[in-house]
Formats: structure tokens, sequence, C-alpha cells
């Protein structure tokens, strides 16, 4: 099974990669963007084959290595 | 409009960073990982509305900036 995740900053969580990816895009003659949000996607191929334990050992997994819960959230989409 | 953009390394090209994530994972306990593969993720707020005009200018800032084509894939979702 595949588990597709997401994982962004919290909003109001200050994003200087998502900022100065916004900034070259300005410099590069690119107008019209309002705010650029920059986050990391994780692809896995998992050998579990039961949905409800994949979605919850990968749920462990972005709480206790992959995000940072403080700051980040993390989506989780099997497929 | 809302420009989400997936950015993924290409079938054969390596990805260290996705083997270090599955190496801590399984130094975790976490088994039953065959693949990670990591990339990343962008938002865009535009001001365009036109949803052809924004595939055309994010199409357009992927290839010039966002992605790297030469060894990497890019997935444009518009909503």
């Amino acid at each position: 099974m595949k588990a597709r995740i997401h994982i962004t900053l919290k909003n109001g969580v200050l994003d200087p990669q998502g900022k100065a990816v916004g900034h070259a895009l300005a410099s590069l003659g690119f107008g019209g963007v309002e705010e650029v949000r920059q986050g990391k996607y994780i692809e896995l191929d998992l050998t579990e084959t039961d949905r409800a334990k994949a979605r919850e050992t990968v749920d462990r997994m972005c709480r206790t290595l992959l995000a940072n819960t403080v700051i980040e959230n993390y989506e989780i989409d099997l497929g």
C-alpha cells in the first residue's frame, strides 16, 4: 500500500523558505503571487495491506519522526 | 486561486533524503516500509482567476525556478 504524506507549517509559523521562493518569483517577473508556503511531501511503500492498520502506523511515524507537531501539520492519504 | 505543486525526483534518481528517512524509520522499529521517497510541496496563492492562465503561469514557474526538470517531475493542482 502506498501512503502519501503532506507536512506543512501551521498557520502563523514563519516560513522563510516560502518567503524566499516568493521573492525569487517576483524578481523573475512573476506577478500576482500573494503567498507561498513550502512543505514536505513523502511517499511510503508499505507492505501492510490493511488500511486501518496502515493509517495507524503512518500516523505514529508522523508523530515520532516525520513531522514536528509543535509547528507542523501532517495529512495522510492512503491509496 | 490556490495552486498546489508536488515536486518529486524522477524514477531512477537517487533519493538520499528518502533513504535516510527509511533507515531512521527502521531503526525506530517501524517494519514493513519498502521504499521512501521525499519531495517538495509548494502552495501558491495567486491573484489570477482564469484557470488556464494560472496553469500556464505556474507551469512556467516550475520550469524556470521551482523544479529542476533534469532530475525532478512536477505536478500542478489548481483549486
